[in-house]
């Protein structure tokens, strides 16, 4: 038969991640593509420790059907520690626990749009977010993001001109670019969003990634009533367990509880359990730093490498934290024949292309440090150099 | 601000799932209302078991980022029992895990729905769909369910005139009639699908679960090009993990994937090898048999008492397998208020209202049999029994 599919079906961007977990499983190539945090900072034993407590202790009500909103410990938990680490005030009844982060962008597209409505985002953006959005057929406009934040002049204007339903923004050593937004950018968004019909949706992967170890403020603090903000264990814990969160004013909860229970009624109420019990006994602060040191120092090699051994014309972003950095290549480089011509070297890069939500970054790549080690990186760099050097024109 | 939800939110209907929830944790309250399985089937041993393994074995692969199709073996182990069990090939590239089958739901819909599109299903036909669905903004038909099945004459004029993308029914032990489609009905829904452009949605939560112990064969078998089949752990080994999966032709199932990784990149990969390795050392067989032996000795408790010690004018669905059955009320009695006037005797029953999709069942109501014991349903019926006398005009 013809499947009759649904419109938003063909407004799909064909998607990288399938292909880049691919490349990530071939042990010749040093891949620099992919999104994973470093498997040894999941911290194996905790977790045995932790799951073997919850099965013995509750297991039968570990395994059961549960509600919609998720574990309440778990979420009294992330609201104690929003309170101490960030002296932000919110309670138990505005989180939600969801699927990893990735499901908060589905079902807050899901509650604000509807075809034809305008979104913003950064310019780079999450291409996970452009992906998840793009089937909600919405009209998509883009704010470059500058080193210190985005451009507030081009993000006032987006904001009272085109009036869109909210404006995504990753202001914590971003995903493509590596960049944090400064103090006073998170003023100027915030006073701009405050003047405005349009809610910002603050999604916090990183936050707790800083290399110096110091939180920065989250934007939602600023507009509590006028902001969402989405977190996420996949980073700090482990993403197998597939458990984030998202916090939002009681009107706005209550719709994305409503638009939870259609998805999946509730998300697996074992890893939540475990991640509860795990959270009790283990000190998460001194642990996220030990990941935090250990991806700064990735993080400043690549860099010195970029800086010392790269062809002239190629520029990178700083990141004070996170996972990922952005580099412009030299004029004449397409990102995509890069691609190509690091993987017959043996390295796998990011094409910028699909972070730009309309159009954009050709001479772009996305380069992931957390996820290899300081001989990977010298060697991978290395590889990378020498097809720099090869597509020259 | 005054938020800007999208229309979809409008069209939600009023959910009942969480205050059944919260009615099944009274312990005042013996509760026929709610749809959980019976925690004592719930293998904690073998589960844990099974967790530790997991953990000691492959604990840091567990616990990483995984593939958005779901784990291999897992899939495997489906497409195995689908061939012994059912004699369907069905190979695992055709097999996607899901969040529990409430996730294909959702998913299905995406991939199908525009606004205004026609979608079809029984009368009744489960909760959990009409909610998922709605987010859509489907327009609804239904066709009337009867013991043996649909009612082919309207299922083949709503199919013909109403062209609708897809129809969703549950052929085993429907939730939530109890109702099973007979073969005679199963190869006539087929041949009118066969000639038609619609989609036939075959959601099989309740098929390991005849008290005869014999499987049914699925619609789908007969339609394969033209159906997808959705089946589920959670009423089998335990609903907390959160894994279900679907099975659809190699054009759909792509179009899922994709749907998939928008929503959450993957289901929780902890708990898929959990309940790998589980189901790789426990015989799936014997444990399903003492579950629907259980569950069929507390239906015919229930339906012998409905016969024996009720008001007349009442009638019920004869269930040969799940976990419901559906009383139709003695004329006058309307099921909304025998809600309320149950619970004011201690027992909680679940109005039919909501498992209408076009409006109707104000005189019927569901009964769940499976999270019960003897004595619960004996002392629980009799206040039901009480309830509805009082009602009675």
């Amino acid at each position: 038969m013809e499947f009759r599919f649904s419109h938003r079906m063909h407004c799909a961007p064909p998607s990288f991640l399938d292909r880049l977990f691919a490349v990530s499983k071939d042990p010749e190539i040093i891949s620099f593509a992919g999104g994973l945090p470093s498997a040894r900072f999941i911290d194996l034993e905790g977790i045995r420790d932790a799951a073997t407590r919850v099965l013995e202790e509750d297991g039968r009500d570990a395994l059961q059907y549960s509600t919609t909103d998720g574990y309440l410990p778990l979420r009294e938990y992330i609201s104690r520690r929003y309170r101490r680490r960030l002296n932000l005030s919110i309670p138990p009844e505005q989180i939600q626990i969801v699927n990893g982060s990735q499901q908060c962008l589905d079902l807050v597209a899901k509650i604000f749009l509807d075809p034809g409505d305008t979104v913003a985002m950064e310019r780079p953006g999450y291409l996970g977010a452009i992906e998840a959005f793009s089937l909600y057929e919405p009209v998509f406009r883009d704010v470059a993001l500058l080193p210190g934040g985005p451009d507030t002049g081009e993000f006032s204007r987006v904001i009272r001109e085109a009036r869109p339903k909210f404006f995504y923004g990753i202001p914590n050593s971003q995903n493509p670019s590596g960049q944090t937004y400064s103090p006073d950018a998170r003023r100027a968004v915030a006073e701009i969003i405050r003047d405005s019909e349009t809610l910002f949706y603050e999604d916090d992967a990183f936050g707790e990634l800083f290399f110096d170890g110091k939180p920065r403020p989250p934007v939602a603090g600023l507009i509590p009533g006028q902001a969402v903000l989405s977190g996420s264990f996949s980073k700090i814990i482990a993403p197998g367990m597939r458990i984030g969160w998202i916090c939002a004013p009681p009107e706005v909860i209550a719709k994305f509880n409503c638009a939870k229970q259609a998805a999946d009624l509730h998300s697996n109420f074992l890893c939540q359990k475990i991640l509860s019990a795990y959270l009790e006994t283990h000190d998460l602060d001194s642990h996220v730093r030990r990941i935090a040191r250990a991806y700064g120092e990735n993080c400043r090699l690549m860099c010195e490498i970029l800086d010392d051994r790269f062809p002239p014309g190629l520029s990178h972003t700083e990141p004070e934290g996170g996972m990922f950095l952005m580099v412009t290549l030299p004029p004449g480089i397409d990102s995509h024949r890069l691609f190509e011509e690091g993987l017959s070297k043996g390295v796998a890069v990011l094409p910028g292309t699909p972070f730009y939500a309309c159009g954009g970054g050709e001479s772009t790549i996305r380069l992931n440090f957390s996820n290899v080690d300081e001989e990977q990186i010298k060697e991978g760099m290395d590889r990378l150099s020498s097809a720099i050097r090869d597509l020259a024109p």
